[in-house]
């Protein structure tokens, strides 16, 4: 058996099902291996970052890895954006990397470069290039237990055309699933007399903690403490609607997320990391930790947060306190001219049982958050790493982890440009997924950040760089050029009926949202969208904010 | 004054005259200061691919670096591909990475990831993140003279916003354009006396020397001694047509490659890489020197190659003799059901002059190289890394570089998919390129590599991640869809007639060329092919490679 063969069925007998592929000479081996595997399905990319991209999607809602197949230094670069998006998510991710033959390296061929370089980016915790057939099927045991280790990480093994082609390989028994320990008694006891103490504590909790399992437990520490429950600002992967805890997201803006965190004295971290500005300003802290706030941490990536949740619960005489849970609650019907919050608006109101809810909208979708909130029971997906591009990959692998779970993914149309292939591996495998692209021919977050950061922006050239009409994108066009169906809408009402058609007819389906800039700019505009975006905030909190932001 | 203009000074001061952006919120400060700078254009490109291979292109065609403008690791590793093959051009490119604020970075904010492990595969010669305002313009000035050294580099800039905000610099002297040294005189002693010989020698001819004083001075040689004159495989630039001397390129395929050098006793390598497989295959020799040839190097990348070519030339006497220059010569307009020699065809046919031709056709543009031989004078720009999606962003640049020159793109429908953002920067800036795309449905190349490395190749799974059918692609509405004129061609009629109205009309356009795969599988097809690719070839080299590869 060759080195390919022997590497795929140990991918098998592991249980990745999935390979996100973009090959090239290097990976024939590997891709004429796949027909002897009838348990791993391939998957192909027009782009590497759609493949990446789709295996950090796929995993995020299998809560197993699927595997990549790169082509050399450069099919890794073109996949490291969506790859660090997997990573800052703690996403598994099993990240197969071709590479020359071991005795052509020396030669410096044209393709040639330091993959192990650009690897150790994404995958600071395992790189290896296999080194001989007999050792790789040992390797890549290693990297799937490495992949799905706890936290979640994205594993590169490099994978050289000769130990591909070479004979004499065997595939080897999977790696044992992660037993992580839960938060010691120690900790318990010192949360919970921060909690007994009245003072103000929230918990933040991240991936583990945003399931089910994790709301219930920690909405009933809620419900009998009175602390309050805080998500990360970008979830990997968030439970909720109706039937579930609600629970609110950190802001985006740090002015904002100052707002929210401001009163607390304690911080109790739950898989999740101590909040900090996304990007710096002059004059401003990253560290969003209020002054004078204890941060303590529950469980570590590293620890299972449910069972030290219950635990907590335990404890505190929380485990049979009834937990709040969201109440069932849609948006009216939109009506007029199309704007981003009344795409959100449709989204809400049209939201089908079980959806997967893909946010990479960045400012059109602020209002998602809230007109989905007491929708249907649903999963959301978020740009954990920033890299813009992950939200229509997300989507090809969501919906192949899910093919029976509508998937609904809202883009903004910067974002959408970087991997807009990803449309095409819709239309290929035929996926339930429903992109709805918010046209408003600009890069309109940078319009706000280019006031934030104090830069004089008065210049043609510099609001050229952010201006994405002449020509304006015809997202329709070019769905319908990648054999996805597709239609434009300029009012809600069409907005409405294409997303009902859409839901109902099986397949990829594109709608561009032509609508004008959220956030034209000016920060009064701004202020009202805030606001807005917080519908629980408390008043005092809200004043708050007004006073923090208004001009 | 603060970072970001006196950075953005140094570089104009430099005679950087483009600098080709994707920015994000901590690039804010350089855009901002982008309107300060008249003699700096900015260029917008929708995905970091583009403005790397767009800055690439236009250093190919100005002689000169154009800066980029990428935002933090993601945005770097976005572009890397084509960084990738700038660098294996030996192509200048002054590449600018924004960072978070120096005080940010240990908050591991979502964007947060190690920039300069990520440069160092594209910049092994230049990664410096930038410590201090005051030393900014400084460090400027170092990456430009490291990117226009000889040879040239891809020099990687790291820029934290708080550098580029901070108050207290001043613009930097340009750093002096370097004086390469020729051949010293003991190495042109040396190959003249082997040239003298009479023994077989080729002069491989890289970029420096595959501009018009590098070519006649080594037809010269050519003319007096009966050395041959080869040029590398994928050549950075080569200045070819009727009135320059024609130089014969060395094959992709080894199998071909190897039939041409197999008469060689010596090998002089002028900015020459010395010749090795593009890939390896189980079994065969990756340098592709034959035994008992000699390698010499005349002039290294770091060496003066015209100069040392020039020497060498007056050595042998050959300084006065009349070099051997291309008669014109162009081929019948074709007609008929189009196919991809025909496309070919007719661009050899309607040539205009002085163009720039751009080729990442792969399979598809097998015959281009014939076609053109004798069409008006022109530049030649391939892909130096193998890492595709080149050549559209390619376009973008030499079209900037040289607005009064039409840019001809030749792009297969697989590579056309990596970077196809391209085209709108087309539309936006109005460049004059014809971007021609050869729809076949299928990576045809790896069709052929999947026989070269012996894999198996059987099974449908194996054969679905080479086709790019279901859905096939539709690159005019693609097109369309960013702006650009677009139409799709089935006969050389109607293409002839697309291509004649893109010459003549302003701006960009796109013909879809819809045809069979050139290599449609078998080596019995593949060899009429290889034959005639090369029609310079002596009939006894001819009959070699007929028997090395038929089946």
């Amino acid at each position: 058996m060759n080195g390919a063969h022997a590497l795929i069925h140990t991918l098998a007998d592991a249980g990745v099902e999935v390979c996100f592929t973009n090959p090239g000479t290097s990976e024939m081996h590997f891709v004429a291996a796949l027909d002897a595997e009838p348990r791993i399905r391939a998957v192909l990319a027009l782009f590497e970052g759609v493949a990446t991209g789709a295996a950090d999607g796929y995993a995020r809602m299998a809560d197993k890895p699927a595997a990549t197949l790169l082509h050399l230094g450069c099919g890794l670069g073109n996949g490291l954006a969506n790859l660090h998006n997997a990573r800052k998510g703690k996403v598994p991710v099993v990240n197969i990397v071709g590479d020359h033959a071991t005795t052509h390296t020396r030669y410096d061929a044209q393709l040639q470069s330091d993959i192990e370089t650009v690897a150790r980016n994404v995958s600071p915790g395992f790189v290896r290039t296999a080194q001989s057939t007999a050792q790789l099927a040992q390797d890549t045991t290693d990297a799937i237990a490495a992949a799905r280790g706890l936290p979640g990480q994205v594993a590169t093994l490099i994978l050289p055309a000769d130990v591909s082609w070479g004979e004499g390989a065997a595939p080897c028994a999977p790696p044992p699933l992660p037993q992580p320990p839960a938060a010691d008694s120690a900790t318990l006891q010192t949360i919970a007399q921060h909690i007994r103490s009245g003072q103000a504590t929230a918990l933040l909790l991240g991936p583990q903690a945003l399931r089910e399992r994790g709301l219930l437990a920690a909405a009933r520490i809620a419900a009998a403490t009175g602390v309050r429950l805080l998500a990360e600002v970008f979830p990997t992967r968030m439970e909720r609607g109706a039937g579930l805890p609600a629970v609110e997201r950190i802001a985006y803006l740090a002015e904002m997320a100052g707002v929210q965190l401001a009163p607390l004295q304690h911080l109790v971290l739950v898989d999740a990391k101590s909040p900090v500005s996304f990007f710096a300003y002059p004059g401003k802290a990253s560290d969003l930790v209020p002054p004078g706030c204890q941060v303590h941490t529950l469980a570590t990536p590293a620890q299972d947060a449910c069972a030290s949740l219950e635990q907590l619960a335990a404890l505190l005489g929380a485990d049979t306190a009834t937990p709040r849970l969201q109440t069932p609650q849609r948006p009216a019907r939109p009506t007029g001219k199309l704007t981003a919050p009344k795409v959100c608006k449709a989204v809400g109101h049209l939201l089908p049982e079980n959806a997967i809810l893909i946010d990479e909208a960045i400012t059109s979708g602020l209002m998602l958050g809230a007109m989905t909130q007491g929708g249907p029971r649903h999963d959301l997906i978020t740009l954990t790493g920033g890299a813009i591009g992950q939200g229509l990959p997300n989507a090809v692998g969501a919906a192949i982890a899910c093919p029976e779970r509508p998937v609904i993914a809202l883009i903004g149309d910067g974002t959408a440009m970087y991997t807009l292939q990803a449309l095409w591996s819709m239309a290929r495998e035929n996926l339930n997924v429903t992109a709805i692209i918010f046209n408003n021919a600009s890069y309109s977050v940078l319009n706000v950040e280019l006031d934030r950061v104090g830069a004089s922006a008065g210049g043609p050239k510099a609001r050229a760089q952010l201006d994405l009409g002449g020509p304006q994108l015809n997202f329709a066009q070019l769905a319908q050029g990648m054999g996805v169906h597709a239609v434009r809408a300029q009012t809600a009402e069409d907005f409405c009926t294409a997303l009902e058609y859409a839901l109902a007819q099986p397949g990829p389906h594109l709608i561009e949202a032509l609508v004008p800039e959220a956030l034209a700019g000016a920060k009064r505009r701004l202020l009202p969208w805030l606001l807005k975006s917080l519908p629980g905030l408390p008043p005092a909190m809200a004043q708050a904010l007004k006073r923090k932001i208004a001009p």
